[in-house]
């Protein structure tokens, strides 16, 4: 198994932050500065187009290291942030731009979906990975709960496939803002752990029915579907349960 | 106008229950045993065939008392707890259960319809008269901020057309559980003050996709949907944004 491999360490108001590699994959492990071993781990999956490190992902991770001493981690998915784009990538992205200017919705919605799959096909070992490196550092170990907690849209298609096939994660939060498709639709029933969804009311690219659909999906006993108005990028979230992490995993 | 006509007074764990009259209507409040005047005002109503004092009703205005500081109002719905059944609600009531015993689903949702828009015309001034008559008691005033805090199905189609009406009125929680109609969906879309919005997933009578219209409808800039799997009988809230009055009304 490849180790982790700290590359960076930054302390500021009690939050540690890591860079590290795990193989060719850059990632961040925000930690309390000080604090019980075995606190539980946070998966932060990033969006579409985005990284493992924007502003408001390094928010969200400050505040649930902060407010509930867990840890966070968050790698790059393949082509974002510090990785370099596969001709592949770089293809699907034109065709992904072209269907956009167009206005083609159909193909629009199949370039999407196909890249998402290619991403998630490869950003779930890796996701695997990171964590089997994290449980190696002693801090951490096998005994801390683990969570996810993804953005919208690419978060949730790589974390929908990751959570259905790690039994390590006792607890997820999803977000809408992308299609519903019959793998991830498959992948959903496979869940069982408690989810938290949330669904932007009024995405300008998806249909409402496709998040809708999704959530659904899920086998889980426990689960909220949280919507407000606002498409992906507008979108400002209210009342968001966020104590929900630290119920399940705390 | 009519005065508000307390019967009762009893007082436990810092929390004064108070039953009162407004005419012909039965009600109860409750509040702080001590604190500020001028404390928030809930409207709580309560759903079909239930009444102002169940014990999950209780135990909710009790909680929002001690929690927040506020005053909690409930009244009897028209047919409802102390109150008389009418000879036309007799004759509703014997037709709604004949529609459930013969599976009749379009005379079911007709005949639940007619009844609760019939309902509501008469609860609506009852509210407002016993809104008035509360605004008169010293320690709340017309200062108080009010809120509406609606159960699921009745409690929301009556609360919907009231809060629609009365500017008073400047937060709300609604529920699903219930048809959407089109006097209900014509008053949602004049409602623009913040609206929780708690649905029932898997309703066993009414379409999933009535709540979604009615949750759709609200003009209000900040709304949330949440929902929970289950009926509204079986159904178990988890991580509703509890802070929602509090935070609009405090």
């Amino acid at each position: 198994m490849t180790s982790l491999r700290f590359t960076s360490r930054t302390t500021s108001d009690g939050v540690v932050e890591r860079d590290f590699t795990v193989g060719e994959v850059p990632g961040v492990l925000w930690s309390p500065a000080a604090g019980p071993d075995h606190a539980p781990v946070v998966l932060m999956g990033h969006g579409g187009g985005l990284h493992k490190k924007t502003p408001a992902q390094r928010a969200r991770a400050v505040d649930t290291v902060t407010r509930w001493g867990f840890h966070v981690v968050a790698i790059d998915a393949p082509g974002h942030g510090e990785r370099p784009l596969s001709a592949e990538d770089e293809q699907v992205r034109d065709e992904f731009k072209q269907a956009m200017k167009t206005g083609d919705i159909e193909r629009f919605r199949k370039v999407s979906v196909g890249y998402a799959l290619s991403l998630a096909e490869r950003a779930v070992p890796e996701w695997q990975r990171t964590l089997d490196a994290v449980q190696e550092l002693p801090e951490i170990g096998t005994e801390a709960p683990i969570g996810y907690g993804g953005g919208i849209s690419l978060g949730t298609a790589i974390g929908i496939p990751l959570v259905a096939a790690d039994s390590r994660i006792s607890a997820a939060i999803f977000g809408g803002g992308f299609f519903a498709y019959e793998e991830e639709l498959a992948a959903a029933r496979h869940i069982t752990v408690p989810v938290l969804f949330l669904l932007p009311w009024d995405d300008q690219y998806v249909d409402r029915q496709d998040g809708l659909e999704l959530f659904d999906a899920f086998a889980s006993k426990e689960k909220t579907l949280h919507a407000n108005p606002g498409d992906h990028r507008t979108i400002r979230w209210h009342g968001v349960d966020d104590g929900f992490l630290a119920r399940h995993l705390g």
